[in-house]
């Protein structure tokens, strides 16, 4: 049980980059893609590219390429993200502010519609055109919402407590910014966005060009 | 060429994780852990575990686990983390203050010493601790410095424009948060952080869940 998802982690976690791209070359007139483009953007082989993009459930035209609605179309069908879907997030420090400004989110599927805060010099203010609205009115404002994402992006101390409200308000999903791991109840998913992931990899990249340069 | 490299990305961008883990665990005063314990933590097959752990060196001893100190060491080696990395952050805006303010860098590796912004409103300023500088001084204030690693936080329209300032400074390793691919020199490595990646595995997982509860 399991393996499946786990086995497909980082191609999901890839699709954002090749729609990012896609979306790029449409708006430059662009409506076909060859796979050895694609795979010298992500910097990948041509073999995980064309495996990547397959769960989509799309293959390119040996020869041709891909068609990059076509494309477009299936990554959105298959990250669910044809529609965005809204999203509230508890924490408007700097981490949430940088969050509600970031302009990119409704082409990824996420449409965050409030902000809930503790601190009462926060409550009341709007970032982004988006309302701060007491922590304590979460139940309140999002009882027949149908709002099943939840953003957290408070202090590590905090963050348990906040899931524990957003479960309690019927959240299904947790995007947790915090630097701590989460305990939620089977039927919620809690994901983890752990910052220093990227910076380990530029980390052994480093290395291993500093390594290359002696060589 | 490169397919190593390539292969081994997701286990690196994971090892932050059991090093956090790691790290919990000392605090709670246990010396070994069990590559089961590690597995159901990380979402993963112990499979999986025991090929990340092993890029690092380190091997469980079988029926006992892993020793807690040496598989900390070894991972901090691994990704050249034993002394924290001096970097620079280029845009002091939210996200910018956001990671300014994150508590958790000098364990992963890396101290960001200073900040540079482009607005006067900004310059001069003092952000955790650190102080936000004109970007105009970046080659001044670099030079000598033996600094290599920079953060990007602009908007994405000036982010191309303060890579090659970074590289044109001696940096050699970029860290970017701006949501724009960065041509940079071969020499130079520049990690994207698509923020998007996470959602991404969040949807999917809930969509999942989703069509196991209807099943």
């Amino acid at each position: 049980m399991g393996s499946v998802k786990i086995q497909k982690t980082p191609t999901v976690r890839r699709l954002p980059t090749y729609l990012y791209k896609l979306l790029e070359m449409q708006k430059e007139g662009a409506s076909i893609v060859a796979a050895p483009e694609l795979a010298r953007y992500m910097n990948l082989t041509e073999i995980v590219v064309r495996k990547d993009l397959a769960v989509t459930g799309v293959t390119g035209q040996p020869g041709v390429g891909f068609k990059i609605p076509e494309l477009v179309k299936a990554i959105r069908t298959y990250l669910q993200w044809e529609i965005p879907s809204p999203a509230i997030l508890v924490g408007a420090g700097s981490l949430g502010h940088a969050l509600l400004g970031y302009e990119g989110f409704e082409e990824y599927g996420l449409k965050i519609i409030a902000a809930f805060d503790a601190d009462p010099a926060k409550i009341g203010s709007v970032v982004y055109g988006r309302p701060v609205y007491d922590i304590a009115e979460m139940p309140e404002k999002l009882r027949g919402s149908g709002i099943e994402i939840g953003i957290i992006c408070v202090p590590a101390a905090h963050a348990q407590q906040v899931a524990d409200q957003m479960v309690a308000c019927g959240i299904r999903g947790i995007w947790n910014f915090a630097n701590v791991s989460l305990r939620v109840p089977d039927e919620v998913i809690a994901q983890r966005e752990v910052i220093a992931g990227g910076l380990a990899v530029l980390s052994v990249k480093m290395a291993q060009q500093e390594k290359q340069s002696c060589d």
